[in-house]
């Protein structure tokens, strides 16, 4: 063996070892089953401590290059080499396929559409298809400040895992909001979650049984559906009426099947955004009761009520604990933050928090502990204050528009008293026609109602969001959607 | 009824009649079933706009004050009053258990666990129990010019949703990162997760189903059990020994069970801190390829070698596509950013894929941004430098304390190569002593090695963490357990 150590030389002796055995049996030079000399000998020839040489044989024998049998020498042995190749040999589809969970079968196409809506915008488009806040409205400046506050903080605390029902202060600046809201509840009540989907899905992934029957409006939330179909669930659907969803349709439910959950939107209903009266809401809660439904309330906009007074979430009047509420910053605020909580009957709140451990040990702490510095300055309600102004004139605007330019043979609507949804009833012939293409032909992005049935409609529909829009993109917005209707046939 | 409308308020009359006649019904003034004047009665006798008076009543029928039927009065309805109770009626253990999925039954006072790791730090205790990186190590000043730079960008991704898959440009920074670690992937072998547990759980929640089969190493990463248990997944226990698990034991097992599934540290395995070599690596990954066995290789603190050459994750020597390898910046980072990411076979990242989107969305756009800057600048590779060296120090300052101070009839343990664990065998009498407990009294935390099994073991082990502690810190806790076994007697 060709060794030559330098004591000299700024490397250690063990690493001239074990580096130059390596490139000698890398190069081929020695080739494998090669005899290694005994550590005594090789200590002795290159005139090295003998300790050395064990060490740096350890080395190689943890590296792979040389293996040895009790009672023989040590010989050279070959290395597997790494993976050169950036595409490794795939299993295939059909090996994943194969070890899936049976019933696991989610519809990769239609949850590539999320994928697909968070992609880049086209500038020339206008986007009626996100509902998401419009990030032109948050103040920076206030972000900055609360970002410097959570990191002067002497402990750290944001580098660090955060307690799994959430950051107790930011639960508490929870607790003191939603008393506006009429709801009261203590900070056991709250779990954080990363956002109202990731809330949904600790509920059903704790609660929830395959042939379960959950009840739910018809149209409904969109990313609701696979989670239905995920979980092999029953679902009943309830109609929406002009005030919310059709009571007398569940109750009939109720008689013939043994009803687990109902997952509501009572105020600004997506996609409809129609609101539940309080006498339905009282009876819906009345039904819950005898029942023992859960019932899911999301309420992910509430606070966005233009017009009129501002209606309770159900929760608040919940003596019972059957109602799950959830809560969202990523309507109003930013869903990047992915922070949303639920609010619940302690024993449901302890049995969710089990999991969430078991699932992902806690929620973002930066997050958290920023968002916390954001409702402690009185800066959130100040932000959905000026939300509030803004998106009142928006959705003036844009009910103006609508009377403006649409065609009133072939769309109807009903007037949302908030929230950012428009829900357009198209009276077309559009069976063979692909809604989403045409409209982005015509520059504007909407999404085809269908997306939010279990079934799909006879009826054609169009959910508009103007969430991330201002006042011109609005109006033009709207123009546009009435030429793309004009190319369209009045079904008759 | 006694309203007075005045029109030179700021109120508008509107908002004075619906809240004149809500205050009356609060009151009592106006009794349930009072039959209400008709909207144009009210009008005249007013002097106000009959359809103010019908919006009004509209308002009042939405709140649930008033309600009317077809051809009726409209009358005074009961409202529902708020829940002013803040602790309401609960359901209590039995309900909320009696609903939960069959399966699951988590052990709450294990989970509980993990929050009281959370908790505040009691200055005067020595943590030895937390595997988690020293925020002191932390230079703040980077954070921020990197949250500086995420927070100026002129689209404001970081307010928004984020790919499902995870931020583009980290996953690049990974792809990039892992190259120096031997891994080649491309973007599309990247998925980014909450962090390493929120990783496994994607992976079980897609592969698993009750009663498969799946190895792991005992003692094991102790959140992993909960998962095990909680899927109802058949363990298959392999002793480590002082080079690693036990690969005839893996051998036997594979003889007598179909398994699904290997979770392995091979690189400072935690608890135990050894690493698997070389030639067992590679004869692990030839059994797994003909055995069709996902490996999973979790690699937290792979980045730590202190002592001798770097092992390479099985990782990159896998031509197979069936390591699912996971990454994580919770170790030598911060955890609370909650990102870690797991490298797999494309198809396998797309099936991770869908889950994760019905589950969460996305991952924290806020962090995925900050951190993709601070690997672009270099940081986190300078980081992982300061790191090393700081630790090298201190693995050397433990291992020289545990010589000096403890007494060797009653412990022993082999000396990690890197990473921050150091597992002690205990010789001691102590099946009736709570072993935390114990030494918490002599100001030292540990955790008993116990909570690494899923089977309880005969003997007693401490496993204790330097991650959060500098040398003087260490030097002190070394000595504090040293006293705290002089008080046990030695197992004869």
């Amino acid at each position: 063996m060709l060794l030559s150590i330098d004591k000299s030389k700024g490397e250690t002796i063990f690493d001239q070892l074990v580096n130059q055995i390596k490139s000698l049996i890398e190069s081929g030079d020695l080739q494998e089953g090669f005899q290694m000399p005994s550590t005594r000998q090789l200590g002795i020839s290159l005139g090295v401590n003998r300790s050395t040489v064990i060490r740096a044989y350890e080395e190689l024998w943890a590296l792979g290059y040389i293996e040895s049998t009790p009672g023989s020498y040590t010989k050279v042995r070959k290395r597997k080499s790494l993976n050169k190749d950036i595409s490794p040999v795939s299993h295939g589809e059909i090996f994943w396929d194969d070890i899936l969970k049976e019933a696991y079968k989610p519809d990769y196409v239609k949850l590539e559409r999320f994928s697909q809506l968070v992609r880049e915008e086209n500038e020339h488009l206008i986007s009626f298809n996100r509902l998401e806040p419009d990030s032109r409205l948050i103040d920076v400046r206030l972000i900055n400040n609360c970002i410097r506050e959570s990191i002067s903080d002497s402990d750290k605390q944001i580098f660090s895992y955060c307690n799994p029902r959430g950051y107790e202060l930011l639960r508490r600046s929870i607790v003191s909001h939603m008393r506006l809201h009429g709801v009261n509840s203590k900070d056991e009540n709250i779990l954080i979650t990363n956002g109202s989907q990731n809330s949904l899905q600790l509920i059903f992934q704790t609660f929830i049984t395959k042939d379960d029957y959950v009840a739910a409006e018809s149209p409904t939330y969109s990313m609701l559906i696979p989670l239905i179909k995920y979980y092999g669930c029953k679902i009943l659907e309830i109609p929406v009426t002009e005030s919310g969803m059709d009571i007398e349709v569940f109750k009939k439910h109720l008689k013939k099947h043994p009803i687990k959950m109902i997952y509501t939107m009572p105020t600004f209903h997506n996609p409809t955004s129609v609101t539940l009266p309080q006498d339905k809401r009282e009876e819906l809660l009345s039904l819950c009761e005898k029942h023992k439904v859960i019932i899911i309330e999301d309420s992910i906009e509430e606070e966005m009520k233009y017009f009129g007074k501002v209606h309770l979430p159900i929760k608040s009047i919940d003596s019972h604990g059957v109602v799950i509420y959830l809560g969202s910053f990523s309507k109003i605020l930013a869903p990047g933050f992915r922070i949303g909580w639920i609010i619940a009957d302690k024993e449901c709140v302890n049995r969710l928090t089990a999991l969430k451990t078991m699932f992902d040990l806690s929620s973002n702490t930066f997050s958290q502990i920023m968002l916390y510095h954001f409702c402690k300055s009185g800066y959130y309600e100040l932000h959905i204050r000026k939300y509030l102004r803004v998106f009142r004139k928006r959705m003036k605007v844009a009910l103006k528009a609508l009377k403006t330019y649409m065609p009133a043979d072939k769309v109807v609507w009903q007037e949302p008293l908030g929230g950012f949804l428009i829900w357009l009833k198209l009276n077309v012939k559009a069976d063979k026609i692909d809604l989403e293409e045409h409209f982005q032909k015509f520059g504007v992005k909407i999404i085809d109602g269908s997306s939010f049935f279990y079934n799909p409609p006879k009826e054609h529909y169009l959910r508009l969001s103007i969430s991330k829009c201002n006042e011109e993109e609005i109006e033009e917005g709207m123009r546009r959607i009435a030429k793309a209707l004009e190319e369209l046939t009045v079904e008759s």
